[in-house]
């Protein structure tokens, strides 16, 4: 049987794969006196009083929302609420498999940006903190940041963030692997939607100097037409020089290439084009920018994918649950850049020198460490 | 230690009550593969074109929303969204050990009734059910009645229809024990608020011909000033002759007292003043409208509360659970009345005839049967 057989069965079998389940025993009539009334009425009586006393009485400590609104599902694209229901609950897993948060599934029926940020902030209460996921882009920035200012529990849109903070750990291993600083190396970004944008933000943060974006029409310059809002923003930070060009002439002496685009996109002539002991990660899923046997037989010395069949798997799970248990714990309001770059630094450190390599550079995702570990390092960093 | 000092306990080692679960292992790269990417994307790619799907690879299938914007809990008040949660938590266990149904507390942070149906409108997807839950009136009736057109799932406000069903059933096996026949009773019901308004019309959907309403100011009549919209659409089907009085004007003669009001409202002489074999449901809580032996002793027959620690406790755990239970196993796009009615005589067939008695007319709530028989009977009735 195929894993996509598999996973059409296992999802039958349990309508679904996330349940709600209580923590405190319902078995006698003192049980029920003490979950519902009258007991209840008490940590009603003091979170009435103080709204902080919600952290102490409520799911809301330990508990996020898994937010989307379907228009920009996996490599799916705009499918729906309904239809973006198995991706929102398998997330919702993986935050109590990996990060034991506890995580609820919201798909809104709604892709009006102004519906989405006030659905969002009425269902915020019961929350410690809000993961926006595959949300298109540029509405997706917006969205982002109003909720940031609105609300006083962190917002997080994995999509971007999650990925940015991965790919910042593996870069910074591979860094360490072929033996380049940052401050050297020209970094070509393809695809700027909303990962692409999040990457070279965090990127340019960590202290990387010039990072040419390119998408489907080539460089990203300032003279690039029909960019939206966020593309327009970035083109006053990146592309210093103002290169235009296609990507091929983007990777022409380049040390990094990241791809968050389109399968095969790269050719072996691209890559070998690129400075020495270079760096990809070919993240298209579930066909890559180029297939990482190929990329090396052109000369890429690390080569990263999203997927688990190649060495160097990109995953999200290595982040964002220990992101949240961080934030959640240390009752962080917000997921701040420093917070960012720490779980990025603590992700690349899971890996032990000694056991780096050009096929190692990323932490094993089952590794039960790893969440507790991103965990202090974002703890570290609340202010 | 007391039951207030144990509930505060309780709710703060757990931070609240509330888990969500795995129904699947994620331990191995494959379990992933099933659970997220890629395998995930085949439930999706089917929901995307067949929405009806979503009952067979989703959660939805068996989870409600518990929805509330804190403006009427308990005997509390206008708490809020943050201080509504413990009970929010607390109705979502019930619905998972009482009917093995997953429920999501959602506490809104507003109390504007627009924004309130649009946002339940928007977070509605992921859920087959939308419990209403202490949301207070006149705005739960125009919520829930605006919501039930435009979702194509149930909608049920339970402190209406929940308390309805059960004091139905209280009221179906009062009569049998006292041997009067519905058409000969004078039913007075002594508040005018969501549960009173509810109360009212399921017993006149089951065939009492006449009720007296009363609130704070005495009978309501289509001469009371001051009436809320749907308490002046009660007096065009209750108080057929239009009397006007006291709520102990109302008593005299009357066969049925069920209130749900305030403490200690009703006196000995009142009660004195009813007919013969009176049937009286105290339901304001903690304190009832009437202490049951103070009841009995000025010669009322059959007498319910809200409590547990008195005989024929009316109590709503014995309804909700086993009503979504049977919409969502059947497929109900509403509750109806025929529902309501259905649920109402199983849970009165759940007192075997001969154990009935003036001090046993409700099931046992930890029934285990409870849950089973209700979501039949409910289930038989889906259209």
């Amino acid at each position: 049987m195929t894993t996509n057989e598999k996973a059409l069965l296992m999802h039958e079998k349990w309508n679904g794969k996330l349940e709600t389940v209580s923590k405190t025993p319902v078995k006698t009539r003192e049980d029920l006196a003490i979950a519902y009334t009258p007991g209840v009425a008490e940590p009603c009586k003091v979170i009435a009083q103080d709204k902080e006393a919600a952290y102490k009485y409520t799911m809301k400590a330990n508990t996020v929302a898994v937010v989307s609104d379907g228009s920009a599902v996996l490599g799916l694209g705009n499918i729906g609420p309904y239809a973006a229901m198995p991706v929102m609950e398998g997330k919702a897993v993986l935050f109590k498999e990996f990060g034991n948060v506890n995580a609820v599934p919201i798909c809104l029926d709604t892709q009006d940006t102004e519906e989405i940020i006030k659905a969002v902030t009425y269902l915020a209460p019961g929350f410690g903190g809000i993961n926006l996921e595959d949300i298109s882009a540029p509405r997706c920035f917006e969205i982002e940041e109003r909720l940031k200012e609105i609300l006083d529990i962190p917002v997080f849109h994995d999509d971007q963030h999650g990925t940015a903070i991965v790919v910042l750990a593996g870069v910074i291993n591979a860094l360490k692997v072929v033996g380049k600083k940052k401050e050297d190396c020209r970094v070509v970004v393809n695809g700027a939607g909303s990962a692409g944008v999040a990457i070279t933000k965090l990127l340019l943060t960590y202290g990387f100097p010039n990072i040419i974006m390119c998408d489907k029409v080539g460089i990203v310059s300032r003279d690039t037409e029909g960019l939206n809002w966020m593309q327009k923003k970035m083109t006053e930070v990146t592309n210093l020089n103002n290169e235009t060009g296609s990507l091929a002439d983007a990777l022409k002496g380049a040390d990094i290439f990241i791809g968050v685009s389109a399968p095969n996109i790269v050719t072996p002539k691209m890559v070998a084009s690129m400075n020495r002991d270079s760096i990809l990660f070919a993240m298209a899923n579930p066909i890559p920018e180029i297939m990482p046997d190929v990329a090396k037989a052109a000369g890429a010395r690390v080569v990263g994918t999203g997927r688990s069949d190649f060495p160097n798997q990109v995953n999200n799970v290595v982040a964002f649950p220990g992101i949240f248990k961080g934030a959640l714990e240390g009752r962080a309001t917000q997921i701040t850049e420093e917070m960012k770059l720490a779980a990025a630094e603590a992700i690349a450190g899971l890996v032990p020198a000694d056991k780096l390599s050009d096929d190692n550079i990323m932490p094993e995702a089952f590794d039960p460490q790893v969440a507790e570990v991103v965990a202090n390092a974002v703890k570290s960093h609340i202010r």
